[in-house]
């Protein structure tokens, strides 16, 4: 290959063709659209694998855009490949991670396993932009070669895993994290909120003793916290990039340090804190790192189920349910009953939860089955994992503006719960005994008493009520007569700052 | 052989002896405990998977006794086997199957995935008895070998999912549907007797319009009346037996009709409808109509998630829930809170709702890993099944028993939300419109007015309102008027006849 | 209402129209897309819940297309709305379900978790373009309003389940079954055509005793039916339609009957079995029929993964795999490793598989969930089951035409194999007993010995030999005399005819 | 009460009596087998929850021991109960602890979500138990009562959570992971052994490329590195302890500090790093640490089904399959085909890890579900969770002992893959380009050449091919020609020292 710059020429992305143009691989020729970028290899997946509607995630190919540049970065650089050549694969690259050659990427999810034909269908997009910035002649793979230049030092085995973890990390980076965040502060701007509104707990549905609702909001907001915590950890696993072990993971047609030069270029290209994965063959032969980033986001998704659960909950009614909590009346709610307001958006955040744990379950079944050097379920894992964290990024900002942040208290109903309760007659127990307090309770329910009014029967002394069930008291036990303890607690219960 | 009929002794179950006793099979000699009946290859999975405390189900071996007894019936009636040897076969089966030697039965759900130690656990403690009762040397297995007279004309292959069937048909008929007719009865008996009592129901959780209590658990019985015969659709499956495929399905080793002819057998054996499986191959190289059996059995548990969840909510308060229902107070709900009554048997529900989705999680996988002419995952299949069916039937009679049975209506609560309900403005709607019905309903809820006041206040004029706006009519809309509609309908709901 | 019919118009579809226009519902006014038929309740749906980029099904308003005809029929017979009415709305019904209206039904699945919202869409869309055909103002609801004539007698509660219902059926009836029987029959002919082709079978992976290849793939197809059967099993709980129920199933607002003949004109303009559910409480509160249909394509997927793993494996090689099998050459297989062809078709397969058990895990979680008069978690089920219904009928055809039609058999590896086989020694257990043929299996691998040369060493006569280790006559015990049994026995194992 | 220390006697464990015992609780009088120390709470349990066979763990018991020792402690030396009523209560829990007292606990998993009665029963043996050496009467409740003294600032809500913590942490300390590291360092030493084998690899099943042995086998024993350090990372999560929380999280009737000082003194007893977790909402109102261990657990499980896939699919054969690896004969195979040897160690760790991934889907189910104040799935949970981590122990140390230390390496099939593989073009490719290279794979395939045949027809000079085409060069590119890469190559892949 001569290594004079050819000219590149200043051309739009465009081909102004009609018909099919000839394309070739190692199998012989075959027709593709004139007007698009792609080779023989896209074509013949395309009419092999037109299956349902889930096409592989534009996100791949972006980061596949990354991990080309980066190789060609790098072979550039080493002289393997011409100054010009490594440069132009750039410029496209550069097209690719932009977004503006998403239409050249057809494939479907359904396809080989190993993501070999979305490899092939990037090399040969890249080839044959090239070659027309070149004034080239398409489908020619001269002088830029699909395989021989574009996946230079590379097979699929390594770079499809390694734009799926690129892919997956700013997923997480760029979606999931930061709408986690948001939702976990908003929730917690609630909790600071009504740190002082004293209501009736809940135990088995039933009624318990009382907290704050600053308190049952700051339980929400420490399980995010948590989930954002361990979302991070199991990110590092991301991290490690099989590049550079090529086909078995041996690393065969690679130069020596290859996978390290790659990995250093991709940490330099993205800001993040990519290596090169230190065992090669655990790296291809398995997406156990995204199996565990799988399950991080079920774990979210478990967390969220249960936040959107009590907010539906909490917002029964208006007349016969729990009503505590008055929720934003985003849309009307029925088709027949006039006038109904539904919680649609804990509705949704459930659904998408489900939706979480189903494609989990997916990710985890095709993680176990990866067969000697290679898992060959590698797309079914990367739409998986991406289309979560896609839904839960995005619905935890639904959830977030039109659930978190309108919702009202609805005080005279809790207000109300508090002075009917019986369960503060807990707070009695070690005064008098579990047994003599019981009797109490039975009392007052059997009876359809106040809690005050049973005890008072029971023999309790009036005083000694007072002092020991006092709502607000019960919510900071130890700390009540500190005077500013409640006021104190939840900025504990939530220390960390926002981020 | 020998077709001298030898002399049977009269012996109970049970060796003397102390130490153990030289075994051997086709690998040589080992020592096994010379107080138990089985043999070396029971001895070595002994040692070998000694894994958690999952034993094979003991079904599993009731219903081997079924199958080596009707194997033993056909091959002496053709002579294969001589006639002492056959009955003396087939009186060891029969305290095999009354469980009389369960205790030699000891191997662990995780060994071999055809399950071919538990067979040979069999076939050797088959042979060490009757030796015994014939007088002669344990483990010389002379003159009844395990291989050569027990397994004759069968294999692991056939035999060991045929027992399978065999047991979860076992299951089904004794255990799960018995347990469900009981429950969906109680159940239907609960809706009659609630067939007039008005409720205001709930859609989203939300106040929707009214409908009987009897109608709502009609509901329920008609879930458990569907999953009962969505149960029997499946067990069909069940009733092929894969017996005389033998190895690999071909029926290498059985003689001609073998199959046809221990199938036959074992349902008069057993009065249930087995017949021989038509392709051998798929019923030995799969596991797919346990998978659909452990499918129906999840229906159930999902059908009884609902149940369960609906029961724990109407009964959840007593002053701060719903608390339409008063569940019955089994035991003291709270070490610390005196007087507490929790919904346990609905909890207990959930969460074996919650184990058999996850059991069958487990069988669903296992079931789509058989390769070629075995599927292998057979033990963990059959264990999750049978634990399945069991959690189910017993669960079901005791929330039966100390739920649905004692449960009471709060009928203050309930005709107290029919006169704060909101939704029966829904009556109105195609009297005066919907969106003028939703501004009435709207400022009811605004100004906290009944839905009657608003109305008015809205200029619905009130014989129009009292006519319209009868809760008890509006739960049978159009057989108001006839007089006994409600009586009848939830017969017509509940057509079909306890069985 | 003027029963007077006005003049319909012969326009187009399609809005020529900039900017917005004001729709307003029981919230008020907002602006819609003047070049969009739907209203403000789509609207609202579409601010609030743009969550990632899954979209309701076109399938469920297609649905929903036949369930509006349905109503309007029956409403215009009984002269509850006027014939040009009944019929205006009948003309947009087609419409719709010929796909005409496609682009106005832009709503996510995440939604309100009755289907609310869809149901309103098409009220909404129904309701404009009816305006626009009369040549009245959009948005008016005059002289045809959303919620009082296009939804007249029904709610989403009772129409979105019944829509769900005929899209889930006729998925099944026009993508699923017949794929599933084109690919059985197309595996039944290669069985036919391998009839006598002898291999050696494989339990545990390890060698085993010869079958033909025809056998084995007799396997595969009876799987396939017996899916086949099962699937049409639970379709039955998909006839049975929620309509008439209305809010909460009592049929508040719908005439008596309504449901029963919305029903049979249902099935009238379909040519499906449908009727209308006997108890509509169980039908509205749950979503069992989908649950178990569900189940019903996930027990398809297992069986369709067993099929696929072992056309790859009998594929591998070609030099160190098994290589029993020469799949079709469908595209080069590795970008790095030239002339490699891979299994894709089967990998496609198997991830398909893989994504239906991780949908069906989330069918079964939502149908679990219902509470009370609603399960609020439809979208995502019917979301999922036309999803695995789409990928499952879109793959097996696939699967058909690039694999199974293709895949040739490699004769001199098939007959290599039954020569060095070891395993044929079991049909000579019944002659000189299972220890003894131990001993001989045991020293030809220890001495790496044909079986016969083994045998001979360990004392079999050659004639025994000959006659008894014969592999043909092997894979047809008991009919190997009778001449032409391998000709019948396939088309025995299956039987039934193409469908 | 007094605080003059009574006796207290030295009577070994057990009660000698017959028939029954009048206990009473909050419901009334029940009576308790006389010769069992538990009391009423427990009684109505059993009877109220015989539901299959899974009795509640008996390491969550022993984890109580811990549990209320340190509160007695902590208790005790504040003065709120006396020194000697503290000792006594230690002196009973130690003996749980030892687990002298298993036979007490007999309840089911299936019982109240929140474990109270395991609770209960806890506080009822060491209430008997202690009346016992004090020389009262049993189900006298003095001078130690179950709730007033054992339970003193604790509630079920708080307490079993933190059992279920410790219990959780135990069995992964003390069993799982040493059971993985044993397994790593065992697959660790193969690799090392075998670090110089050159074998052909695989990928979608199909030939590939060369590595060694021991590169393979590497990447086992560094999957296992990472699912190790993944599941210390979650344990984290684990060590946060609820005690303090009491009730519903406020810490009522606990002391301030109470969970602080109970937390410090558990690390101390059990050496683990146990603290009292920040916030007691999320601490009890959720199980997401241990949806997190599951999930975990369900990884390494994941992992460890490739590698027993690996294991059985490299043992196929003798003479059919890949018969790379020689697996122990342990066991024989068949009960119909003699000499046959299978995979049984890795058949039952699939069927482990099948299980394993079916118990996380029932605890992420069980977690999701959590209302308010509490998850009342608990007892689901941690059955689910430590079932899976002795499962997982047990195996692995299975299939070391039986399966990785005894599989011996088939070398002349190992040889003859290579001498045969036609994949070695790879190397090639760089120099000759993938297009003509992909001719020589093809026509090597076509023709049935071997690789050089083939090369050197289709021109490729004989010295070019020698040098380029070095199986063993192959699997160490770049670093071939330094000599003793090989050596050093394998001890960096498992650089980590064994522990």
């Amino acid at each position: 290959m001569s290594t004079r710059a050819p000219q590149i020429r200043d051309l739009p992305i465009g081909l102004r063709a009609n018909g099919t143009r000839t394309e070739s691989d190692s199998l012989g020729e075959i027709q593709v659209p004139a007007d698009h970028y792609w080779g023989a290899q896209t074509q013949r997946s395309l009419i092999h694998f037109s299956i349902g509607e889930d096409r592989m995630p534009k996100a791949v190919y972006h980061a596949y855009g990354y991990v080309k540049k980066a190789a060609a970065i790098v072979n550039g650089r080493a002289g393997r490949l011409p100054e010009w050549l490594a440069d132009l694969i750039c410029h496209v690259c550069d097209e690719i991670v932009r977004g503006d050659l998403d239409s050249e990427f057809p494939l479907y999810v359904w396809q080989t396993g190993s993501g070999t034909q979305s490899n092939m269908n990037v090399n040969e997009v890249i080839s044959n932009r090239a070659i027309q910035l070149l004034g080239g002649r398409l489908g020619s793979k001269d002088p830029v070669h699909p395989n021989d230049h574009v996946n230079m030092g590379q097979s699929s085995n390594d770079t499809f895993v390694t734009a799926m973890h690129i892919a997956a990390t700013m997923a997480m980076e760029r979606q999931v994290l930061p709408a986690l965040v948001r939702l976990r502060d908003a929730t917690a701007d609630r909790s600071r909120e009504w740190a002082n509104t004293v209501k009736i707990g809940r135990t088995h549905l039933e009624d318990a003793t009382p907290l704050t609702v600053g308190q049952e909001w700051s339980g929400y907001a420490a399980q995010l916290d948590d989930a954002s915590d361990h979302l991070k950890q199991t990110m590092t696993g991301l991290y490690r990039l099989a590049i550079g072990g090529t086909a078995v993971g041996t690393g065969l047609n690679a130069p020596p340090g290859f996978g390290d030069e790659v990995a250093a270029q991709l940490a330099d290209l993205t800001g993040l804190p990519f290596t090169s994965a230190p065992n090669k063959f655990a790296a291809q032969a398995s997406c156990d790192p995204l199996v565990r980033v799988s399950a991080a986001l079920r774990a979210l998704a478990v967390s969220l189920f249960k936040f959107a659960n009590d907010m539906r909950w909490l917002g029964s009614g208006p007349r016969t349910g729990l009503h505590e909590l008055i929720l934003p009346s985003n849309e009307p709610g029925s088709s027949i009953m006039p006038g109904k307001v539904n919680p649609t958006q804990a509705e949704a955040m459930l659904m998408v939860a489900v939706q979480v744990v189903g494609n989990d379950s997916a990710v985890s079944m095709a993680g176990a089955e990866g067969n000697f050097e290679l898992n060959a379920f590698r797309p079914v894992i990367i739409d998986n994992v991406l289309r979560s964290a896609r839904l839960l990024a995005d619905m935890m900002d639904h959830f977030r503006t039109y659930l978190i942040e309108g919702a009202q208290l609805n005080s005279p109903k809790l207000k109300s719960n508090v002075e009917r309760s019986i369960m503060m007659v807990t707070a009695l127990s070690p005064v008098i005994g579990y047994d003599r307090a019981a009797r109490i309770a039975h009392r007052a329910l059997a009876e359809n008493l106040t809690l005050k009014d049973a005890a008072l029967n029971c023999g309790v002394p009036e005083p000694l009520y007072d002092k020991v069930v006092n709502p607000e008291h019960l919510t900071r036990p130890g700390v009540a007569t500190s005077g500013n303890g409640a006021q104190r607690r939840p900025r504990r219960l939530l220390g960390r700052r926002r981020r």
